[in-house]
């Protein structure tokens, strides 16, 4: 695709916006071909950072450009619904960073204009495209796994014990459940990827060692409806931690990565081991891990589904699920730790927004 | 001790008596002096395979020989209460298996006999004395991983696959809760030793895969006193896993252990690994597990306590808060989930014993 790449544009430009202009640039088919920020000094370092051809002085002149394909957004969570809706309305592809949105509210309006569009929409949830998640979802596909009755995951670090009233992360009306949102969602993707919808989760958080509002210690155990049983445990106070493991009648999968490479995503599966343990066996095996680059590969799908040439793996309805898995566990320590039903928070936010 | 050992005998002679005989005389402090079993051939044959000088045509017959100082009880968890209460009157010391009981009102019934009777009472809650927990008790002992956050356990095995109705393990009314029972009761050792007592528990059970009536997977959530957050999986229908993760302010620590070298004590460190991971790393470093014998070391221990030398470190009153814990998961996925305070279960069962 060297003489016609998809010409996309970065709006938000912070670290992640690098992270993911890096990713694109690691490929052949994407063309970061303009940028936004409100900040003209961002935009014209962007730019220049990443070779990037011209910039835009408003979001809307950027919109108005008709060579720009799609749209890059790292905004912060509580402005994509905006971002996105106005993007879509401009005939824009949408590419945006997970959660999909900070709400229930907005993730299912943003839904509801992705359908009404009939626009290309990918959300970043980007983690179930490592190695160790493509090849549990192999080995469960190919019935090597067998069938599953627990899963464990985890993903902290620690955040928690740095933050300062200056962050937004500080404040539980914009990061409610503290590490939950934040980091829980990612495994919130994984877990339904690998198993499909959860059915019900209850939760129970504590505050324990930060200074800040919100939780930095919590545990919540979903049902999928498949049947299983899952944990996901996220905490921000403690070293960082990503795990995710798998007991089947045939045999366990026990992934770890070390998230410190995660922004290098081309070189995460390097750092990161799975191994499987037999029936019958009680050593571990390691196992290959193919190498992946989830970001490079989920912005070239984004740009070929663009084109029409593939589909994009991560809409808007794996999005809202995910972000609602996180609601049912929020609305379940609200009552007590008692289980919510996933289905009740969709349905819910549906009839409001 | 060689010229003066504490004489006990074995009491129940099933395949756990013979782990614990072995354990008992790879020290020098015990002498396996008599057995019991309804069996004759039984009896012979352990006495035989022990070098044990007499058996005991009936219960009666063993607690009546003045030779006798104590007894190791392995008979089924359901007649453990009659056996040790009998033990007790004659003044005899008591060691049995874990759980305690079957039920909390046996356990309880237990306790208020070894109090009133003040005879030397201990409970098989061996695993606590694994190199890997002691290692973990030491570093949370010197600050080492500061302040924990979330715990993580899981002892889980293939057992519910291959159960038949002629396995007491079977039945729901034998083996209520199944693995979690079984299984967890050591984890709810393990960390009520680590982190102190276990305030509430709420839980969530699915039989999936499983023939028989007990569920196969169990997820329980562990509220502590202290604050800190548990997560306790326990399932029968994988291949054998048996995990404590422990995450705190300063470091990490993951312990992993293969249990088939569980019944030759002596050996089950060389078949487990602690990593911990420091503040601000990401490597987990190996940590030296010094070689401990579970049994045999409970074993001296009950034998010297009964020579008044020293004390029992799992006496009734842990081992009862042990059970509760057990009991507090089974309320809770009785009431759908709720949290279930393990207080609640222990004062209930005592006004009611």
């Amino acid at each position: 695709m060297t003489g016609d790449k998809v010409r996309l544009a970065s709006v938000g430009l912070g670290r992640w916006a690098r992270v993911l202009a890096r990713g694109a640039q690691r490929g052949n088919v994407v063309e970061l071909a303009s940028c936004f920020s409100r900040s003209e000094d961002k935009r014209q370092a962007f730019a220049e950072e990443y070779g990037i051809s011209r910039t835009a002085g408003t979001y809307e002149d950027l919109l108005a450009d008709p060579e720009i394909e799609g749209v890059i957004i790292t905004t912060p969570n509580d402005t994509h619904r905006e971002v996105i809706q106005q993007a879509l309305e401009a005939g824009k592809g949408v590419y945006t960073d997970k959660p999909i949105a900070n709400t229930m509210e907005d993730a299912v309006a943003i839904a509801d204009s992705v359908k009404a569009s009939g626009g290309v929409f990918a959300v970043g949830h980007s983690a179930r495209r490592l190695s160790g998640h493509r090849e549990m979802q192999r080995w469960l596909r190919e019935g090597l796994i067998g069938d599953v009755s627990l899963v464990e995951a985890n993903f902290s670090n620690e955040r928690g014990l740095e933050l300062t009233p200056d962050n937004w992360r500080w404040y539980k009306s914009k990061s409610p459940g503290g590490p939950l949102i934040q980091l829980g969602v990612h495994h919130a993707d994984n877990l339904q990827a690998l198993l499909g919808p959860v059915k019900s989760v209850s939760s129970r958080h504590k505050r324990l060692y930060t200074n800040a509002e919100i939780p930095d210690a919590t545990i919540s155990v979903l049902e999928f409806e498949a049947g299983m049983l899952g944990y996901l445990g996220c905490g921000w106070a403690s070293p960082g931690v990503y795990t995710m493991n798998v007991l089947g009648t045939k045999a366990n999968l026990f992934y770890d990565l070390d998230f410190t490479h995660w922004d290098e995503s081309h070189m995460a599966d390097k750092y990161s081991t799975l191994r499987s343990q037999a029936h019958g066996q009680s050593e571990r095996e390691q196992v290959d891990l193919p190498p992946t680059d989830m970001f490079r590969e989920q912005l070239d799908e984004f740009a070929l589904a663009i084109r029409g040439e593939t589909k994009v793996e991560v809409g808007a309805e794996d999005a809202v699920r995910n972000l609602a898995v996180i609601y049912a566990a929020l609305a379940s320590e609200e009552r007590g730790g008692m289980p919510v039903e996933v289905g009740e928070v969709i349905e819910n936010t549906s009839a409001t927004s």
